[in-house]
């Protein structure tokens, strides 16, 4: 090597102090970020009210955006899935729902027609950004499918997700939570399922990429997070945290969670299918100007396949039914950054 | 199929209405994303100033930033570039020079040391939000890097980027473009070398995804658009464009672009690993508890391999030389959400 490093070479004092500096800036930038958030929020609020409108009046609009969705949430919709929404999805609503204390928080609120596989007309999935004094990040509780009898798409694992949840309510201790006859009922459907690939609607049962974090949980270790940085601040040396650590295995959790990646999968709908639903909506239909006649009248839902649809996906267009099957598809369009 | 969906079906001339009316609405929410992306520049400006002076203190913090991007940057930073970065890259820094009139236009400046390769001290690439009237999106100019004799990474492919953006500066003949011999020169270049992997530094001679777009192209095809809408805002019929449609093929463009996805690479730095830059660096350090003793006197540079790192892949962090090697790894934390 060219150039000697030992120059740059930091004793451990120094490290600990960098390591404190950086963690307060990084509180700040949290602290900006949700701000940016709720400005966003606020922002964007009419907008949303606005396309609500306009979308009740559209056919398919969800199905179709959700035809268009990004791969890594196309990866976990099944065939089944678009059937399901191809033909009863009526809407879907992203809320902050406490955007004041913790902007991060989101809803899914899917709406739906009645159909043959539910009785549910809307199906809401929170999720709540919690803190732990090792991890931060999403939890949810397992959602309620009403399924109609032979129709459950998830092979129960929606309602095994939920039992549990209900089970472990009043119980800290892990050991006893596992002894649950719902923790085995939980995590010996996921064994046996393990080789089928799970139905878009498992989400509703997603629990935690880590663990389940209550909100008393959460704000305790919020409470001791901002201690610690009130005294970084103040330039006051932190004490140690005394306490063993539990001897937690994150992985271990994961044994009943139904639906891993939901986290990323409900952020990816609320960043980016939400806000820019217009835009996958639009590129369904393609046009080379924005609003040339020729185009209009191919103004209609695009029949050929995308280059990257599996032989096995349901062709939600088709289910759609719009016809003109017997017309030239018009040109494929690059697609707007 | 058990419901019919020909209630749903709609005209041309509903569907024509309907898509004025959602090209009106596009046009609204982005007006509001990029109020957004202000109101974020300005929440955050002081935080990036902040960290600079922080990070400025923090022996080899962008190289090690750089090893721990996310895979869609990794994918394009060869053996190579991890041994420049971890030699001589000193500074970045993301900045939306445009702030006012386009916010989603950004420069990413990185500032490097002495080295071997160039002699450049910096090296900023600017990426321009431009309009055409059936496309948008970044647009850049190739950067002239001052390679050392024999040291040019991208195999001449840079300088030929530039030369052919200087020649064709006063052409718009699309045909005369393709004449010039600086056009042959790079098309040429780019497909003998199509197997060879394109350095990191290949993205300095990223012109565009679509085509060159100038900034009066971008101006009147922005313009229009605005005409457009404010005709559509007012109810007035829309008027066809009887232009010809240029015989145009984006593809064709692609022939002489160095660094195919060069705008998304950019993106995902201006957008990703500059906001979280702190967490990436982070992300080096395995520790258990925030500030635990025993973990800070293993605050080192870690010296095991992530799981998907290629084998061929250089380890900054063994470059970096921290040593320490006869220890045993920390234990592998879940990465933060």
């Amino acid at each position: 090597m060219p150039h000697d490093h030992s120059e740059h070479e930091q004793t451990p004092e120094q490290l600990e102090v960098q390591f404190e500096q950086l963690s307060l800036l990084e509180s700040k930038f949290e602290d900006a970020e949700a701000e940016v958030i709720r400005k966003a929020d606020a922002i964007k609020a009419p907008l949303y009210k606005e396309r609500t409108e306009f979308v009740a009046k559209v056919p398919h609009f969800w199905s179709l955006v959700f035809e268009q969705c990004p791969q890594e949430v196309e990866n976990f919709i099944q065939p089944t899935d678009s059937e399901v929404f191809a033909e009863c999805l009526e809407s879907l609503e992203v809320t902050r729902f406490e955007v004041d204390d913790q902007p991060r928080s989101f809803s899914l609120k899917f709406g739906f027609s009645e159909n043959e596989w539910f009785s549910d007309k809307t199906l809401e999935k929170k999720f709540w950004y919690r803190h732990t004094k090792d991890w931060d990040g999403l939890v949810s509780e397992p959602v309620k499918i009403n399924w109609k009898k032979g129709k459950d798409l998830t092979g129960g694992l929606t309602d095994a997700a939920v039992k549990l949840h209900e089970a472990r309510k009043n119980i800290t201790d892990r050991k006893k939570e596992m002894a649950l006859p719902e923790y085995k009922d939980l995590s010996n459907k996921i064994e046996t399922s393990a080789d089928a690939s799970v139905s878009f609607f498992g989400l509703f049962a997603f629990v935690s990429g880590y663990r389940w974090v209550s909100a008393e949980e959460s704000a305790e270790a919020r409470k001791k997070d901002q201690e610690q940085l009130a005294k970084l601040k103040a330039g006051e040396k932190i004490e140690e945290d005394d306490e063993e650590d539990e001897d937690e295995d994150p992985q271990d959790y994961q044994e009943t969670e139904v639906f891993p990646g939901g986290d990323e999968v409900a952020t990816i709908i609320a960043e980016d299918m939400w806000p820019n639903a217009l835009g996958y909506y639009k590129a369904h239909f393609e046009m080379d100007g924005e609003f040339d006649d020729e185009d209009l009248s191919e103004l209609d839902v695009d029949m050929d396949e995308d280059e990257d649809d599996s032989a096995e996906e349901v062709d939600i267009r088709a289910l759609v039914g719009k016809g003109k099957k017997g017309e030239e598809p018009p040109s494929k369009k690059q697609r707007k950054a």
